[in-house]
């Protein structure tokens, strides 16, 4: 069962005109939220994300914050599983003709729910492998916007060289992950590029930075180079659906001798506890 | 009457599933084709560059070139006015979920046809006004794709502005405008950027040159700075629908003291010839 413009339908039944701004030019924003034992999480800054990625698109918000939540628990509501992946997209619409520029449309509202399956712990501790990447992406990252075939041909870049990521720089600059943000720990300080148009400052993002403190690592927003990746004690990819993965190898090189760290642990174990709040 | 996946159907019934990766990604790429008097125009230049952005992104080209010409001939069957702008656009296709990564799918194709419209050259005389803006797109500029986001904030700036077109430029190198290419003119040279991942190489793009040389003006692709194109004697931007239109504004200073220039007149003349051939 998915949402549609008002209707929970199958989704086979789900489809939308091919004058739909979405599919003619990709003209629309997303979300990811994840739900965990039936409850949506970060609901809140979700959707204030949305606002922001709908507001640079000059897109009208169709919902309000208390109909979006009453919406997403009723599709939650046929989903058999625990943690499910909610996905929504809202496009400007579609229109009687194409063009670029736009008039006020009603703007196409789309959600489905999947099965939320994280690693374990144990999966966790064998760490990730990544390549590094130069970011080919425009300069307005920070919008979570459908117009997303440079992170389409990432995803497959990814998974032709079976890594888990691609991790993108920008004049020798670490941005972020091609699908998440990028952590680095070096003598004790946690790094991260901090929120400009160049990155999508995501929500799980700030649950690190978070559980940083709680770890009583000191973190620190600002940018660094592709050689202080390599060289790091730590690195750690975020995203909604993967919380946070430690990395052990990137490119060639193993992080930390190819093992996990200690302050991964800590905020692994400082993140599985804000789920369960 | 549109086309979509081997079928000619009314437009208000042309419909996609919303698994369609042209409407969750804009995984997908475009052409658009001019007819003049009912005969489809440089059709061999614009399958090869749809093939480039096909390859570019690994989608198989679902059609072969004579039966691309048999499908938009039929469509044109349908039309009334002699001049059409044909719309094509491949998109990967649909797959079972959301995933960046894809595995091989059914291309969707849609195309549509609509009247094409070119200024008369009465009012092309008085000229085009445009502004210059950074260039935020992605380094694949050379891709005709449908993720296009950025061009469409162009367009909808040049809306609101009220001027023809934007005129990108990144690092103070002119590229090209957000739906044309540019040309300036400097002591009898023609100069426009050269083909590379930031621009995408228009077909009119070389009938433009090509009618340059029978016009005497010897054509130079390589790159000029902002503060040339605001100096320079003539300029021009291009596309298959626009045709040749000469920019007599930019920003806030005039071109050639607000006149169309001579060189224009000439290459505009030849067009129009090869339009008829």
């Amino acid at each position: 069962m998915v949402y549609l413009n008002g209707n929970f339908i199958a989704k086979k039944q789900a489809s939308i005109s091919v004058m739909d701004r979405g599919f003619l030019f990709g003209d629309g924003v997303y979300e990811v939220i994840p739900t965990y034992q039936g409850k949506l999480f970060r609901l809140d800054a979700h959707l204030k994300r949305l606002q922001n990625s709908l507001d640079a698109i000059k897109i009208s918000n169709p919902y309000s914050n208390s109909e979006w939540q009453k919406i997403l628990n009723q599709l939650l509501g046929y989903s058999q599983s625990e943690n499910q992946s909610l996905y929504l997209q809202i496009t400007r619409g579609a229109d009687t003709q194409r063009k670029h520029s736009f008039d006020t449309l009603i703007p196409t509202v789309y959600i489905e729910s999947n099965p939320l399956i994280t690693k374990t712990k144990h999966t966790l501790e064998k760490g990730v492998s990544v390549i590094t990447q130069a970011d080919i992406r425009w300069s307005r990252c920070d919008i979570k916007a459908t117009s997303l075939l440079a992170n389409v041909l990432y995803a497959q870049n990814a998974k032709e060289n079976q890594v888990e990521e691609i991790i993108l720089h920008r004049d020798n600059i670490v941005t972020e992950g091609a699908t998440s943000n990028v952590f680095m720990i070096k003598a004790g300080i946690l790094f991260t590029h901090p929120a400009s148009k160049n990155i999508l400052s995501g929500v799980t993002r700030d649950l690190v930075l978070e559980s940083a403190l709680a770890c009583k690592l000191s973190a620190n927003e600002s940018a660094f180079t592709v050689d202080a990746l390599l060289n790091a004690d730590e690195v750690w990819i975020s995203s909604s659906t993967r919380e946070i993965m430690p990395v052990t190898q990137i490119d060639d090189q193993a992080v930390n001798h190819g093992k996990v760290g200690n302050y991964w642990e800590c905020v692994y174990h400082h993140y599985q506890q804000l789920k369960n709040d």
